[in-house]
């Protein structure tokens, strides 16, 4: 599908110049971009590539001379990663999935499936299962007794989503994301030697040896409208109640989330990322990949996390933390400075004492 | 499926008051439980909750005031959790798998499934498999040549259990994990990197180009009962001999355990712990979201790391550890504290230097 | 299948002595090994083994003295684990797949697959799929639309390749691995709280309720020859351009690759390594268990990071490295041992204080 640059802009609410009929049928970087490209050049360092590449239209940072560049046309982007979500949208040309219902598919005859749907090869979709319209369902995924799928759902190869799971609408889910496993909850039958040392951190009296007894997960999830999840990535059935995912809201892959979480809205969760158990993660926090959060512990609204940062403790609305365990970002950077100074700071001491000795 | 309050208590070793005629279908938490709910209020913490919810019986804390509570009928849990264990074992509806063979199977004729099995829409098992009795194997299951698994195993969407694997009884294996991947041994024709800088710790004469020869993986996995696997977690296969996971051993979501590994009884691994390849877990070993444990190490009985701890060295008996690189429990606690106040002290020796410098 | 130990010998280019008609039909640790086993002691602390098993023929250390270990052959290994790599390969009967194409897989008329295909049950390939031959492809594998796969691929149970990715010759691809999830790539409307602390690190002004707006993933992935992709690892697509793996790179399970990156040729990524969007790897590089690689930097050719390394800036060709956040090895070394002294050397402090207020 080609697109004229005139539409495209028009489409982005960005500006344009040069020649509106000039037609573009893909997105390059722009010493790759061939003719039928629109070349990307949203910074004024990617302008040498241009000269390198065949592109007669360009998406440009705001003020670029767009015909000493060579162009023919030339679209304005005032915040470029922005005009880039517009248009990367429009170019997508999204999986490939027909139309209808596969005929090697399970689907249970009391699922409810809405008005529209792709439903791939090797699918199983459960009784009593609800998935509203336009759903988009690639090839061997499950989706088990009772769940409900609000409308234009995205859930790609081989996604599984548990019983009773709620989902909101325009869900995407990505291949091999597991919705709905059961809780890792355990129990012995005498206190436990983690239970020993979360009250005396650290010290133990006699070790006993126990087993561990498993509490099922009676509880599901509920997933608010517009979420992500990436491939590969885990979510835990509640223990009694759902563990929650709010509006919004984006997993990257690899993410685990424990049971009887709850995930406010628009929140980023980046890969590798790990939430524990009954952890509240408040709205719009942002962590980095491979982030822990603790157990039973809260991180408050606007919290921003550096890659790996591990969260032990409560976290403050609006928080910057970096660190294992998790101290606030400028505190990091002084205490890494420091321990970098330490082993001069050692001997300086040591002199010192050898100073005072002699006096 | 409703019970009897003195059905439940009975069932799970534990007194009750009241109506023990009261019915109850499922579990809730106090606020929002319905009249035909269970409360589950185990601390008085989650008293005022039952105010708010509509629950004529509840799980309670010992000595609690039932009837000041407004409750008809009352359990009540000496250790709550481990009544939570029972009860959710009780109310807990299992996954909803039809019995029988589904039709759209692909089962080797010289396999052999215990009776009573329930086998989901498109799973496949390979010649010479062995299943005991009750097997539960959920849609797109797949089970390899000659892979033995005791009685009562729950094996979920999509999980992989690979050639030869052999398993113990009541095997419960969350959607997606798999055991029995091929294990990550490589090596390169002269001397690697990685080997010299291990003898060096961290010189490197000159650095050549090679590239990296597979070590096949011959050995297989071997695990015991009751055993849980999480969701995408993933086992690899022994290089000569199989790699091991003991009695009573939990592994989390994402978990990752290396070639030859040893994991000894009744272990807890939880999210995202990663365990290199041919280090030895001791039994009743607890590693908390995110460890890591360096290869050809060992780990002891009992040891209990928290949160994100990279186990470098062998691991004693007994100890709690955390960090990076782990430490006990309590030099962490101190050599954090001490980081914290670094800046200062840095400060102080400098003013001390200036002192020393006019005396 | 069994072998002769003269035959074996020279397959592995290596010496062997005694009685080369001795036939093996597998490997086995010293102890272990039955009379058909060849016992592996590629090192004299093996040697005690030798006496509790029942081999009669071992791979053995140069000079070892194989009449005197009481065996009938013995094969020297100059560097054991390459010898191993030779043999285990010799011995290992791969997965069993059933050569032909399964009447229950689904593969799409335009699809080209090369001669000798071996594809299983419940496996889809979409339109315009081009596979080399000698292709091995387990069951419930998926390939979209226009991926390109060489020759002698194995691509293991539940594999995702995802639509356009291409890939070169002797792909080994492990069960639940993704290749071509959408990358994670977001964007807010005004300038988000991680745009704003990368600027000032860490200071914020206010905080703005937003949400995200989703880029989406024009690119693929392209993965050169020679590569092994672990068990449930994930590879995002690109933005614009591809996402790379260059030759002879070998990636552990549970390893995630972000959108855009780019990793050089024979790198080591093992397990549960994380490398965010748009970071550039090296050749050579070795990356330990759960390290993580920073967006947007480089690591140099023949950098090594030691397990759970976190690199936050650019690293220089040839590094060895450690920490959270990375530095050198040795520096690494020096500030954990001061940073263990620190509690003491803050006492030495507090006393040199007293002792000049007193003076």
């Amino acid at each position: 599908m080609t697109h004229r640059i005139a539409d495209l802009a028009a489409a982005l609410g960005a500006e344009f110049a040069g020649d509106g009929d000039v037609m573009v049928k893909g997105a390059a970087e722009p010493q790759q971009a061939g003719l039928q490209d629109l070349a990307l050049a949203v910074n004024p360092k990617y302008a040498d590539g241009l000269a390198q590449g065949k592109a007669q239209a360009a998406m440009l940072w705001p003020g670029a001379d767009w015909q000493a560049l060579g162009l023919k046309a030339a679209i304005f982007a005032p915040r470029g990663r922005l005009a880039m979500a517009g248009l990367t949208r429009m170019l997508d040309p999204g999986p490939d999935l027909a139309p209808g219902v596969h005929p090697m598919s399970v689907i249970d005859p009391t699922a409810q499936i809405g008005a529209g749907a792709a439903i791939g090869p090797f699918v199983t979709i459960g009784a009593g299962v609800s998935i509203g319209p336009k759903a988009r369902i690639a090839s061997h995924v499950s989706i088990a007794t009772g769940a409900t799928i609000g409308p234009d759902a995205l859930i790609l190869q081989g996604a599984r989503i548990g019983a009773r799971v709620t989902i909101g609408a325009r869900l995407i889910c990505q291949p091999g994301a597991v919705i709905g496993a059961d809780g890792f909850s355990f129990v012995t039958p005498e206190k436990s030697g983690v239970e020993e040392i979360r009250e005396t951190l650290g010290q133990r009296a006699e070790i006993s040896a126990q087993s561990w007894t498993r509490i099922h997960s009676l509880g599901s999830v509920t997933i608010g409208d517009d979420v992500e999840i990436g491939a590969n990535a885990c979510i835990d059935r509640g223990t009694i109640r759902d563990t929650t995912i709010g509006n919004g809201t984006k997993l990257d892959n690899l993410v685990h989330i424990g049971h009887n979480v709850q995930v406010g809205d628009d929140c980023l969760l980046c890969g590798q990322v790990g939430i524990a158990g009954s952890a509240r993660i408040g709205n719009r926090v942002v962590l980095a990949g491979q982030c822990g959060v603790n157990d039973n512990i809260f991180v408050g609204d606007d919290v921003i996390c550096g890659g790996g940062t591990k969260v032990f403790t409560n976290a403050p609305a609006g928080r910057v933390l970096l660190g294992y365990p998790a101290v606030k970002l400028e505190t990091h950077v002084e205490m890494q400075k420091a321990l970098r100074r330490l082993p001069r700071l050692a001997a300086k001491v040591a002199e010192i004492e050898k100073v005072i000795q002699k006096s």
